[in-house]
């Protein structure tokens, strides 16, 4: 097994915090909070965007830094099968930021705030010497509705949305289809919701499926095995298997679970089952599966 | 009365943003949401801390680092009368902090975060070029009890807690208990909490008290007389109007309530009134005050 080293230092950090006292602690696409009597549980993420990281200035437009600065929070919402509520934005702007272009970073980024009924709360503004965006999403869900990515069990099927790759594929050739899914991923909110009743476990698909198969699989103390998954238009099953920023859903459902084609125009496709066995293994058409996907520490 | 390019791009983003759907929206130290049917309100908070901006690696210990980095966000919740809940952090590391480097800064961190109860329940980890924190902190208070910065009325008195001047005076010298206040302000949790039925505003005092009275005032479309404030010993009167990062609270109340001279040790003091006339003017001893806290965009 590679040494994942976020999962380390995540893994450290958890041990530091010790006893969790909320509904969901560290570890899942979102901690999930209680309040007092509240008839919701609301769910919360918060992502970073570091330009020359996450994004280059020379060929991202200000529009789209700001809808990825916010799609991305929004798919860990839509992994949970929660519905947006509301967002808050810590931003930190150089000084080639001109005052248009921190205007047409808004626009971007409100837009699909508006389109998602997600408001923008509040936030901080800073400056540094690169671009730095960090958005803290909260969602919300019936008390014990939400997904979570620890409650997979062996004998479930494993399926994705949509097709992978294609984030990768846009990334090595800034072109096409390919080129628009890296800049604009679609949050799957009304899948999310959809899978609360459906699925058994979820989350989305952001550092690529081999290393996020791979953590649901130690999350829910199980191993799996799988086919390969349904392909981008061009692209190569390696960048399906272990590309990044495809933000489609991973998810898991008993056998006995409906789950159709389609929800909602996007293809589900069961590509396999989970099974018992070592924690966080996984096999592809019988052989095991590396993991080779984005690592912050590696 | 000077350009305050901060507040302009705060004001453009909140009129991009349109009506507000939360009990509070953008603008104050916190947002406050009402989850549904829940006895209490939430408030939340995001604050960033960039290297070379917010702290030098050369003059702060990675457990001073993890220490300010949720003291300034527990400021913001003490600010709203509020006690914190939980926090989510998002870090980036540069390639310069060792592992034993990111562990010390997590034990600066939760040392404070257990002290106050705050619960660090998720957050998100990468890497960037300079070492950049953001901290979100959420915060709950009986529903309608938050304190705002946008409630003074003409008349009544303006309070500071403890004294002023003594984090820009520690920034200047490096040296003794001004240092020591530099790098450990105290989020005046209890303080607020005491204030929640006293005070008829509140803010925090971050940017200097020139500049965020200023705020008070604005948010109030009030003007305000005062007087010098209590310095911190060795500080000079410029430095207790204008310096940043005392993270003391600033607050108002009608002049029939009773605020006692100190509260849990630290001095609380009357250092004016709150008027009617122009939104955000403020005079110092007769004279009008100039606003020369710190902007980001200045």
């Amino acid at each position: 097994m590679p040494v994942v080293q976020e999962q380390r230092i995540v893994d450290r950090i958890r041990a530091k915090v010790g006893a969790s006292r909320m509904a969901l602690g560290i570890g899942d696409d979102c901690a999930i909070f209680r309040p007092r009597s509240a008839r919701e549980e609301l769910v919360f993420t918060t992502d970073m965007l570091v330009e020359d990281v996450h994004f280059r200035r020379e060929t991202h437009t200000p529009a789209q830094v700001g809808y990825k600065a916010l799609a991305r929070g929004l798919s860990d919402i839509a992994a949970m099968g929660a519905e947006p509520r509301f967002c808050l934005l810590s931003v930190a702007f150089p000084k080639w930021a001109s005052s248009s272009w921190i205007d047409r970073f808004f626009d971007g980024l409100l837009a699909l705030a508006r389109a998602t009924g997600t408001e923008l709360a509040g936030g901080d503004l800073s400056h540094a010497a690169a671009f730095t965006a960090d958005i803290t999403v909260c969602g919300s869900a019936p008390v014990g509705a939400s997904l979570r990515r620890s409650t997979a069990h062996a004998g479930d099927y494993v399926y994705v949305s949509d097709t992978l790759g294609g984030s990768a594929l846009g990334l090595a050739t800034s072109k096409g289809a390919a080129w628009k899914r890296h800049l604009r991923p679609e949050p799957r909110l009304a899948l999310g919701r959809y899978l609360r009743t459906r699925a058994s476990a979820a989350m989305d698909i952001t550092d690529g499926l081999s290393l996020d198969l791979h953590r649901l699989c130690l999350a829910s103390n199980v191993s799996a095995d799988i086919e390969p998954p349904p392909l981008f238009r061009g692209a190569s099953l390696e960048q399906a298997l272990h590309g990044g920023e495809d933000y489609e859903l991973l998810f898991t459902a008993r056998p006995n679970k409906r789950i159709p084609a389609a929800f909602g125009g996007i293809a589900l496709t069961r590509i396999g089952q989970i099974r018992r066995g070592h924690a966080g293994e996984m096999r592809q058409a019988g052989k095991p599966l590396p993991i080779k996907g984005y690592d912050h520490f590696s």
